[in-house]
């Protein structure tokens, strides 16, 4: 039995900070830890009487008796969404991500998350980081990494193909280095001219300001766009510079129903692929091909409890985030 | 130069007759139509003043000089959005259906249609029609056969998979066909069970009535559904039996704008992919296929003049048409 802390979102929307008491199971392992990214997904269970955050990274400081892929001082890092049955036809062709009963925190219990002193979690579920990747970037790739990789990888991005990003943040600045570093043309949108050269460093090819534009004029049609904006950006201005048979992905997480011009769609064979964070082997890979590449999150850091973590909601909600928040214990 | 009637819409959506006259260029070919499905697409054409009609199905009149794909005497069939510059980056991989530049008519005259008494077209926009289809059965392949194959074959459904067809109409009873031919388990949702026994014998493995139900109890999930009907449906009745992964083909024409549930998409990791005709190898697989499995349209003929037009417009917009009018010359 170990004993540990855990910052909680609550009725009210305030956070707390609660005492929980867990088992190591034969397969588990405690992970202490010591980075926690924050995510604009944290906002919406600050509302709920849950374990906050799921982009954590930290050291195991013990393993159940059966655990074989962790020991005691290794890196593990832990993310949403990871559980899969291994059973269901989703699982067994490969696409455990849509297991179709998938456990959203790869435990049951939704009393831990990362924004915590540690973490009981099964030893499938813990993902072994790069040494070349501090613990502090990993955090933030757990989700925000996980999330634009996906859908660059599992949905068949080229090389060759031009990639849209719609909003440099949390999520944006991640897949401006990934689709860069997989040798994609990089077609950045964002709403004013600010981020521009940030975006440009990080490896986009083109810059566009959207703010109060009817009509984008772009190099060349877009093959791919990655929609990573907090709200549903204005779907007619984007269908226009798509190309014929491109893929959509709303990664956003969006409470409206999906409203988007219907014919441009059809006419133009169009596809709006639903994606969420990535199957293990491909958070795997996502981890590996940003230490090989030398992927980082820009991060701004806060302490790892009530007065920090008040702090980086505060920053992120507010818009001021530059790109990730990291809590650090 | 020929001469031959054309009928076309016009601005208070009566339909008139009025006549054509146009050279044979070296590369095209005039087809004598027998035949021209009605397909729901021109209904909007109706008040527009254009040749009506994109299923045609004839025999071979005249060729241009250089023709060497035709020759007099040749059966033909003519559809929509065949046209390909043959040049941009989805014709050259092969998805021509997609091209950036393409001719809607195969021809930029659109002073005719198949609701004609001949068409002109050039000889790489018309298709050979084999010899176990009747011209009668061609016909409504051209358009309609070519959208619910290409959802299909293009796309990736798989024989094993569960394949759903909402609406039992003029698309809806060929997909019903095709699928089941493929070797797919076809789920068929229709508003009643009129349609039940006919689905059944077309091939449908399950069939439900869906109207007023709340939600729909089925044995197993959907991996693709061909949504047929004439307007979008209650996505939230169907997303919940998508299978996680699965596709949605909205095949419906519709000037609303898609309004479906996010979340739903982004969790399952569903596809919205918009589909339109097909490119001109899978037209011919599609009459190919059609051939060899004895998949025939089930038609309502009508004299293809003004009155038989007529009837088979009213036939239609009355939604008594079971399953696809076939005017005949």
């Amino acid at each position: 039995m170990v004993e540990f802390t855990v910052f909680k979102g609550s009725k009210d929307g305030s956070i707390t900070s609660s005492t929980t008491k867990r088992d190591i199971g034969p397969n588990q392992v405690l992970v202490k830890i010591t980075h926690s990214g924050l995510c604009g997904t944290d906002v919406h269970y600050t509302h709920v009487d849950m374990g906050l955050g799921h982009e954590g990274a930290g050291i195991v400081e013990e393993v159940g008796k059966n655990v074989t892929l962790f020991k005691k001082g290794d890196t593990a890092g832990w993310g949403y969404v990871q559980g899969a049955c291994g059973h269901c036809k989703q699982c067994l062709r490969g696409a455990e991500t849509f297991c179709a009963d998938r456990e959203m925190y790869g435990e049951a219990n939704l009393d831990q998350g990362s924004m915590a002193t540690h973490g009981v979690w099964r030893e499938d579920f813990l993902f072994h980081i790069p040494k070349a990747l501090k613990l502090e970037d990993a955090a933030p790739l757990m989700c925000g990494g996980a999330t634009v990789f996906n859908a660059l990888q599992f949905h068949g991005v080229k090389s060759t193909d031009r990639v849209g990003v719609i909003g440099v943040g949390g999520l944006g600045h991640l897949a401006i280095q990934f689709a860069a570093k997989m040798g994609c043309e990089v077609v950045v949108f964002s709403g004013t001219d600010s981020k521009k050269e940030e975006a440009l460093k990080l490896g986009a090819t083109e810059f566009y300001a959207t703010k109060d534009q009817k009509e984008i004029k772009i190099n060349g049609k877009i093959d791919h766009l990655l929609v990573t904006t907090s709200a549903q950006p204005d779907w007619d201005l984007y269908l226009s510079v798509m190309a014929p048979s491109g893929t959509i992905y709303p990664l956003t997480v969006s409470n409206d129903d999906l409203k988007i011009p219907y014919m441009p769609i059809i006419m133009s064979g169009l596809k709006v692929q639903g994606s969420l964070v990535a199957a293990r082997q491909i958070h795997n890979e996502m981890l590996n091909f940003a230490a090989v590449h030398n992927i980082r999150p820009m991060i701004q850091t806060f302490p790892l409890n009530l007065e920090g973590i008040n702090d980086a909601f505060e920053t992120l909600e507010g818009g001021k985030m530059r790109y990730r928040g990291v809590l650090v214990a």
